[in-house]
């Protein structure tokens, strides 16, 4: 680590400032100025912002620190300062003179001790008193490991604040935790240092000119794009980074990370939201930008495992072993591709989906954002003048292009049948490619292409922006941790799963197709290997039993099928209700397992008549219906929410009168039995769907309770054993006047009680299940294997 | 018309029927035996008929009938006998020796008056007693101008049914009417002559092979068709039939009826149907297919003016003058083009179009239909090997294709990446055609393709259904008046409008590309004429004014600008509300101007936080809320289900309790204000919307009635001057202490109103609305330039 400390004192008198008049002096001290990206991106990107600053505004000092001896790193870092390069649009002279001037404003640092920084503050407040200037801030970039951050950062703070008036600004570059715990933490530090506004986290791709034009191109394109960026419009939102190169000699970080961490998490899932969020009033405003940002996190759906694809290239395990010295017998399951489905659930975007994609070892490096519209067109000439020119006929979409690939430059791309963009013209420019050239199954002519009039590295922009104090292009703590919080459930759960192994580059052809199947994503091309393997058998191999349980028919079967078979059945009896009388009453039980039917109902059912469907509760716990706890809101959250049952024909239980719960004074259970009298005929349900509890108790009605189990009362109060203990519920005797009673039971916790109840008789009062059975109509029971069988 | 008759008994003693036993036997009366109709396809039909059960069942005589007299008559009909032509499976030795005996078993009948239908019945009698054989049946084809249809059904009905025990099928050809009165009229007169399953009503589509696979194949291929058949994965669904004809030498009939009677209304929808209707149990049940096409219809969204795009071809006008004698200024607007947008409301195909295109003088003969799958998938791999061999990324379809085209023969193509269809292997064989043919975008060798093992036509097909009383093939009444009752209003509203001209053939080049634009269709291109002019002023050239009204803002602009302006007011309210509060409180008036309203914020603000909206209501109608005379009805209709309020946040008013309709002492008022109380701090909502009526009254507040105008009653029922009288409303002291008051007013039926309130102080007695003055909220007049200028 950091050994000793010698401020080496290049400083060479006079600070070369071309501006007559300086606004104050900034120092720059960067971290890590000898390292990877050092070299590679930042001397070039503060070099630059010298470029474009030397003749006006502030002075400048650039300090790099590193490690290294104070000899060494110098040498170290002028190699590497005089292979900076002049961009093409700087006068070669100008540059030439800057350049020579840059390096003489530049010095190296060891820092490692408190002393050191100490020494180094000390240093530039003698500068500055030296030269009569007056600070206007610093700059700290961290381009080091993050196990360093901390250390670093204490001692910035407590040694190499500027003194007030001036600015502290400090810059941090990935990784920024691991997970949402890890990020949290990290997070926590850091703000024991630095206040919110002074840290300037880099996610890169902020700077890359295509990523950073999307929002400004959304604002400045909203008469065109309010009535089609909308799930009635787009069809399928594609963001991509494909890479040719593989992960060999970075496998030290790669294997803690994966391209989850590397990729998704923060690049692309930034593009995402540019995509997604809503636009503010003035999208130039930081503060505005971040907030309906994290609204748009607020709204995606939850990942879960079956939201992503994930390979490895068939090398990556070997590099690891080796590089990483790992025996020849270790698996690693870092996945170095993955493909995930993500669904916004606010209006906008509901059902459209956003296919985030990134791996390395593919057959191309390129990475853009792709928003496909629906086409709505009918061209009814033939088929070969669908071809043509301006037909509405050909697919529509704009296309954000990072970089590399064909276009090999960024650029922005928009279907010319879909309309002519607003580009401003000081950045953007009309591009000029072969017209021939296909890109995204289009030639070339059939796009408004813009690239950008000056290409800039995403460093440069960077730079400029931290420069310039815009805190649009950074991630603040909030929106990282909002991103940790989306992504880390998805990264749990598939922590021990192994990724399908792919040959890398153009082998791959069609083993990395995915796609999407129910709501999740899943390989399109079974793995070879298990091409060899036998048919497994399919769902409908394993056939439901039917068969008698308590004198009544049993259906049985693996819970996915049993609910599936109950889901149809309940279908059937409510067509059949809706032609016979119609409309169809029907009263839901609450608890865990109805949850699923519910799900199947929603997403399977379209023929099932909701319009003429009524919806009761059998049981309802004590709680306002709003509150999660309420059966009534899961029955809303799974089911409701989905299908089109009129406000008129939903009937909640009455648990909340009077601001208060259940008050045997306000008459719920009566309100409720009133309700049912008027509308149900005879008060006999057409169908309810029941559960049976490990204890035997089945609705709200518990063991070793008399309440409902005979008598008038069709709604009755109730105390369960387990809070919330107030209930209301229907009784058994309005139960059984159904014309239809429904049980369903699943799983293996039910398993016991399945047994007892299979033998003993009526029995009410010790199990209020055993009490079920209806006076004139049908009662069927649904038990999976594992209830039934253990 | 039919003049004399003289029956013509060429009937030559025997018949020759090879069938030992024979089963009884069947008289086949065509009726129109010379006509076009007959003469293409009938004929040939029977012949076929006869072909296939000359060996065996029943024993047949073809009585052909016509206006013309028995001799030419007889003389023609023979002519058209002859040129019948033996299928190309028939042995030519057994196909000539039926042919022989299908001649000597047809007999000409000239018939018109009672007497010859008389004579007929008798002839036939007298012929099945000397040949000692039991009748069957008699089916009696319609192939006759529709103005014919009630003489010669009064005098089948009267003169030639057949004795007890034998059946009557009667067979009518289109047009069954021309809309749903006359079609009702048409249908109620026959039923006075037939029972409803004496009728075969002909729709030659049902018999095109295709068409009537689409059912077996939807029952055939449940497995993979279930997870994939609704909204979520068919991404559009085309019903094409394209003609390359003119009406030329039928504008007589064409210039009464149009494309959308002459195909649309009938073919297109049948097949339309048969795709959306949810599947019967048993899909060979004609009664369970017609109950389930029904509930189809049901389920059609209705038509307007905008759900179609018309054309007519350039030299139909010319081509109507000349056939029908009409004035050289004579313009027709009958549309020889149609591209109408259908939508299905059902959960199952909610927001899917379906796209119904016919028309005559296009470039190419065809018929499909298509349905297009969204494409689920994603292909990492670069843009050359998307196309290759299984992809994924290819696109994923259905095509029923009913003949002529690239194929020139029915067909049924499924994408390979799709699945590999059941087709049953008696009567559809997989068919090689050159693989590197295209259609619909894709080379052949991407689909499995299946073709008839032996083609029939459509005609044969129908006769063979008659034959077996197989009525699914058929148009039943019911089914015919609801697709009647779904057309109508359309037919209707455009019966006025100019088609847009096209010149015919491939020139129409673009035409007629057509695309759909906020749930209606537009022509893609402006017409050519329209280019010539200057660029039409765009709606953002209208301005809205801003301006006072007693004393407060006024916002103006033409209707649709100023209700996109409050919408967009409002969405700005709720968020600035959620952002402060955590919600918004909403209090909406009825009426009917919200209505738009309320489409505005259903269909554009995608942003507006509708799950942090409480929605109340400002005044409702003593109805019950599941009537539509309700307030809250209409909220519900164009609002609610298509926004996600939670269910916890909607507070209708109680105006119906314990089974009766705002009763004081059900004290619903209290209730409501209680409500209010609990959840609205200091019971000032955050907007409050209200209308204005022409007699100055606003909520349920009315002229000359004290309730609700002061005191500390927050919630009051009042009394309107119009029904339903009693009515809910907010008082004023209560709307007076929102922060934020909007009164939208709009039309030239509240010109005088808005002129007078103008002028008026606080006459809150005489009108309520002059009342509205929020004592510390803000209140803002919209109201349009109608109602403003008159």
């Amino acid at each position: 680590m950091l050994r000793t400390a010698v401020c080496a004192v290049l400083f060479l008198g006079a600070l070369p400032s071309p501006a007559a008049t300086s606004q104050g002096h900034v120092s720059v001290i960067l971290l890590g100025a000898t390292g990877d990206l050092a070299r590679k991106y930042l001397w070039q990107g503060l070099f630059q912002l010298y470029l474009d600053h030397a003749s006006g505004g502030h002075s400048f000092t650039f300090h790099g620190a590193a490690l290294t001896a104070p000899e060494r790193g110098q040498r170290l870092m002028f190699d590497v300062l005089k292979k900076l390069s002049c961009p093409p649009d700087e006068p070669p002279d100008r540059c030439a003179v800057l350049k020579d001037q840059f390096l003489r404003l530049s010095q190296y640092h060891q820092l490692n001790t408190a002393e050191n920084y100490t020494a180094l503050n000390t240093e530039i407040e003698m500068l500055l008193r030296q030269e009569g200037l007056k600070e206007a801030g610093r700059i700290f970039y961290f381009s080091v490991p993050p196990f360093a951050y901390t250390d670093i950062a204490r001692h910035i703070n407590s040694s190499c604040r500027p003194p007030p008036g001036a600015w502290l600004r400090v810059v941090l570059e990935k990784p920024f935790g691991h997970d949402l715990e890890s990020a949290r933490e990290l997070a926590a530090e850091l703000a024991g240092f630095f206040r919110e506004e002074e840290m300037y986290r880099v996610d890169h791709y902020l700077g890359k000119q295509a990523i950073a034009h999307i929002l400004p191109f959304r604002d400045q394109n909203r008469q065109f794009l309010d009535p089609i960026w909308n799930r009635h419009h787009v069809e399928r939102v594609e963001i991509v980074l494909k890479e040719t190169v593989d992960a060999k000699g970075r496998t030290s970080f790669y294997e803690q990370y994966g391209v989850i961490r590397d990729v998704l998490q923060n690049h692309l899932t930034e593009a995402l939201l540019f995509l997604t969020m809503e636009l503010p009033g003035n999208v130039s405003s930081a503060g505005e930008v971040l907030q309906r940002k994290l609204q748009g996190f607020q709204s995606l759906r939850g990942l879960g495992k079956g939201s992503a694809v994930l390979g490895q290239y068939a090398a990556y395990g070997g590099q690891v072993r080796e590089e990483l010295q790992r025996a020849q017998g270790y698996v690693s399951t870092t996945p170095t591709f993955a493909g995930v489905l993500i669904h916004s659930d606010s209006l906008r975007w509901e059902g459209v989906p956003f296919l985030l994609t990134s791996g390395k070892a593919l057959d191309e490096r390129v990475g853009y954002v792709r928003v496909l519209f629906k086409n709505r067109a009918y061209c009814p000439q033939s088929g070969t003048l669908r071809d043509a020119g301006s037909s509405q006929c050909k697919a529509k979409q704009i296309i954000f292009y990072i970089g590399h690939g064909a276009l090999n430059t960024p650029a922005v791309l928009v279907s010319r049948n879909l309309f002519k963009p607003v580009m401003p013209a000081s950045s953007w420019k009309e591009a000029a490619f072969q017209p021939e050239l296909h890109v995204f199954g289009q030639p070339l002519s059939d796009y408004y292409v813009y690239s950008p009039m000056r290409e800039r590295d995403a460093y440069s922009v960077l730079i400029s922006s931290i420069y310039h104090g815009r805190k649009d292009f950074f991630i603040t703590t909030e929106n990282l941790l909002a991103s940790w919080e989306f992504w880390t459930p998805l990264l749990d759960s598939i922590s021990h799963q192994s990724p399908r192994l792919y040959p890398g580059g153009v082998e791959n052809q069609h083993l990395l197709d995915f796609e999407m199947v129910g709501g999740e994503l899943a390989f399109a091309l079974a793995e070879p290997i298990e091409l060899l393997q036998p048919k497994a058998p399919t769902p409908s191999d394993y056939k439901t039993i039917q068969a008698k349980y308590r004198q009544s028919p049993l259906v049985s079967a693996w819970a996915e099928e049993l609910v599936s078979q109950l889901a149809s059945d309940m279908e059937r009896a409510a067509s059949s209700a809706v032609a016979r009388a119609g409309h169809f009453h029907l009263a839901l039980s609450g608890g865990s397992s109805p949850v699923v039917l519910f799900q199947q109902l929603a997403r399977h059912h379209y023929a099932f008549p909701w319009r003429y469907t009524h919806i009761w509760l059998v049981d309802e716990r004590c709680v306002p219906l709003a509150d999660p706890e309420s059966n009534f809101f899961s029955l809303h959250d799974h089911l409701l929410q989905s299908v089109r049952v009129p406000y008129f024909n939903i009937h909640p239980m009455p648990v909340h009168l009077n601001q208060r719960l259940c008050v045997e004074e306000d008459r719920g259970t009566e309100l409720y039995a009133k309700e049912i009298a008027a509308l149900v005929a005879n008060a006999s349900f057409d169908l309810v769907l029941l559960g049976m509890g490990a204890d035997g108790h089945t609705a709200s009605l518990f063991p070793h309770s008399e309440n409902g189990l005979e008598g008038a009362q069709t709604v009755v109060l109730t105390e369960s054993p387990v809070k919330p203990h107030q209930r209301m519920s229907l009784s058994l005797p309005l139960i059984n006047r159904a014309r239809k009673v429904f049980v369903l039971v699943l799983g293996k916790g039910k398993h016991n009680i399945t047994s007892l109840i299979s033998r003993v008789g009526h029995e009410p009062r010790k199990w209020p299940i055993s009490g079920v059975s209806p006076s004139s109509g049908r009662l069927v029971w649904y038990v999976d294997y594992e209830a039934l069988l253990g």
